[in-house]
């Protein structure tokens, strides 16, 4: 029984070629998004197509009980979680105070922080039992600085980071590999940055910035650092990594 | 009519001492608090002895609408609000991951991070137009470091803490000081610190650390620094500072 | 006799006014710069004309033994060092690598790093016997985070910054408070801004950004929070602290 | 001709490592350490047993123009310099401030931070004209919070992240990958920790924390991440990077 990796989170971007990349590797991979059952399929296809094991579900992470049932039941019928990628985002443009509603200043945190806790919730105990496991999480410049119109996403990333020093002061001594990966740019992601901008914003904007250019981060190289991550030796553990294009000023110079 | 400084949190120890400081400068002090109707009235009735305006309510933050009709009240009855001191804590004390609650995680995050977030909704409308306010927030270490057992604080935090950080970049070039003060020690607080402890440990706490050791932090001394907060000069305001006795280490060194 | 108040670095910006509100408050405020005699007698006169005591002293800080030299003298002749402000910068304006030399980059560090470490080795055995004392030390956003062009500048900063934290993880306990200033704007200084500026740009930024803008710091408010922070009771002590214009993003928005 | 990956300061531990490693992978790697002519010829010996390409240099890399020489002479010797380890560190134990000479000071300052910039100014201008080369840089927790004891080494290295952060933002447009690699722990080094602890010291440790314990860092595995890091697409490149055993907490919990 091969060990699972299981994407919350795993669109076209950064999450499907993680699955991708840690099924070439011999993960099985379950790929999990909240919508589009078509992509989520093709996702599959490609992965046993190239000879991989991978398994989809839609799922709708902010409900309640789906990420604790979905735990269990990749634990009965496919395999030990070995590896979480937990690559939920919650950024929703810069919005004014005044245009920041309750709801979605809950939303930002039911998303990025408090599913990211269930989700750990469910799994700490299984890969402590276990003695080792790893979850790695998608991370944004939002969670290491507030910014005009970030009201929500930035609260929720921030949440989410101490939220991952935690974890890891925890369960790193219990053979629990917590990394908080933090993507500072643009990612070359029709699923995500594809459809906030538009099809044809997004073309001109690859144009200019990335494909040759190498200014968008390209997913499936994104993919070979979370895979090394998961790979680290326990003498030898990321807790904290950030990732842009060399193009790009890091946050702190912007 | 005076300037209002509205203190949400004020119990006897950074909240109280705050309301009877800026009371002494000229102030009215709004005092609010979750519970103990004797010590609203008595602090009420100190700040009036010695000459100060104030007022008192019994409010629970993390019901719907209670901050924002507060608010409103406040601006019709009593007058502008020109600096609000946010000191809601949610430090519950360490708890295994196993150990929080799902109840407990969302609590942490709806006092200390939503309930800002609908306080600065409410108030930055009314501050912009008049061109000037204060929001001074009480923080603690857990805001820029998890710890083993702070799965929900160090998250509550911190997602306060990008949110200040957020507030500042939009609400101050419109005249609204956001200012994010770590309170990184003990406080001299019978109310908080002094419940957690129960009398005895507290009082032995005092006498080995505090008192004439002035190794817990003096509730009436960070009040003054609050005070040099919302009078900094607009050209030279502060949106981070740190606070410790000179007997404790700082967070960054244990 | 009074409390000495010894400023490194006290020219017509934050140092000057520093050591006039200083004397305001009682010190005997002893100023010191490399150059202009001129400056410094009328600074000096200027603070004798209000009633208060001054002193002041060409000094070139990177010369050996000068530094040393002058806190005997100090302690010998006018009284004991009770506060210093450590206000040399280091900016050398942005300068690519390749145009930045060996020297230059050494300068960088013989002020900004090497000059406090030599203050602190002198005036801390004197404050440690006393049990009290204060250094201050003015800082950068360069100490912080460090930018093209700022390899001088930055590296000085930053290795000022960990000095600082070192100092004061020692020095704390013992009675001293350090306190790092992050000086994160442009101020209305002439002598260095407008220095840098020339007259014509400088009066054109003034009047653009600066007086009733209040879009540059003012070297007088800042003073005020240098004089709270030597005055903070040691039971609440600030180790780090930002200043800027209220107009200004901080450095981590831009 | 095989790109040129050099290593200053490659002794037993992660130096000697990253240069075994990279050798494997198709580099010459030119191996530098102070001192220990044997230990330098048997690494250089065990590597070109494994088929490995390595050459070895004493250096004592504070002496005027050691490092700007040796640049010179590998490029027109060996090869294109492709990757820079820079791996001295300028730890003396913790010393009080009254026992840190002003010696102690100006030595780390010249390991730690103008060791790095001389380096930086030799290497960057043929790196930038070929398009591409990276920069690794040994960091230390010092870089990053100061603590009683290490004002020599902490300002040094403090210094030395900022002026990393000035390279980034400069180089890495041009194609240079400057990256910060935060060792936060103790690593299973004879040379380094085992002369610090003395054999039987260091045996002990060993037994207690390391070996199966894996609580000292192996510095064969640091050696992947490194590797990891020269190989990453530059679309998605790390400029900081923290590491530690799974058994330690992470520099802002202790």
């Amino acid at each position: 029984m091969k060990p699972v990796c299981l994407v919350i989170g795993a669109g076209a971007g950064i999450g499907g070629n993680v699955g991708m990349r840690f099924a070439a590797e011999g993960y099985h991979s379950v790929l999990c998004r909240r919508s589009d059952q078509y992509g989520l399929d093709k996702l599959v296809a490609d992965i046993q197509t190239e000879g991989g094991e991978a398994t989809g579900f839609l799922l709708n992470a902010i409900q309640p009980d789906t990420i604790e049932k979905l735990v269990e039941a990749i634990e009965r019928d496919t395999g030990p979680i070995e590896t979480v990628i937990y690559n939920l985002g919650a950024q929703i443009g810069d919005r004014a105070l005044a245009d920041t509603s309750y709801k979605a200043f809950e939303m930002g945190w039911r998303i990025a922080t408090q599913g990211l806790f269930r989700l750990a919730s469910s799994v700490c105990p299984l890969m402590e039992a276990r003695g080792h496991g790893s979850i790695i999480v998608t991370s944004a410049t939002a969670a290491v600085r507030g910014n005009s119109g970030q009201h929500s996403h930035a609260s929720a990333m921030g949440g989410r980071r101490m939220l991952c020093q935690s974890l890891n002061a925890e369960m790193g001594p219990k053979g629990i590999h917590i990394a908080h990966v933090l993507i500072d740019g643009a990612v070359d992601a029709p699923d995500t940055l594809g459809k906030m901008l538009g099809p044809e914003q997004f073309q001109a904007l690859r144009e200019s910035r990335g494909l040759e250019h190498d200014g968008l981060m390209l997913p499936a190289k994104i993919a070979e650092t979370y895979l090394h991550l998961a790979q680290q030796h326990r003498s030898t553990w990321t807790h904290e990594i950030d990732l842009r294009s060399f193009t790009d000023l890091a946050w702190w110079n912007h």
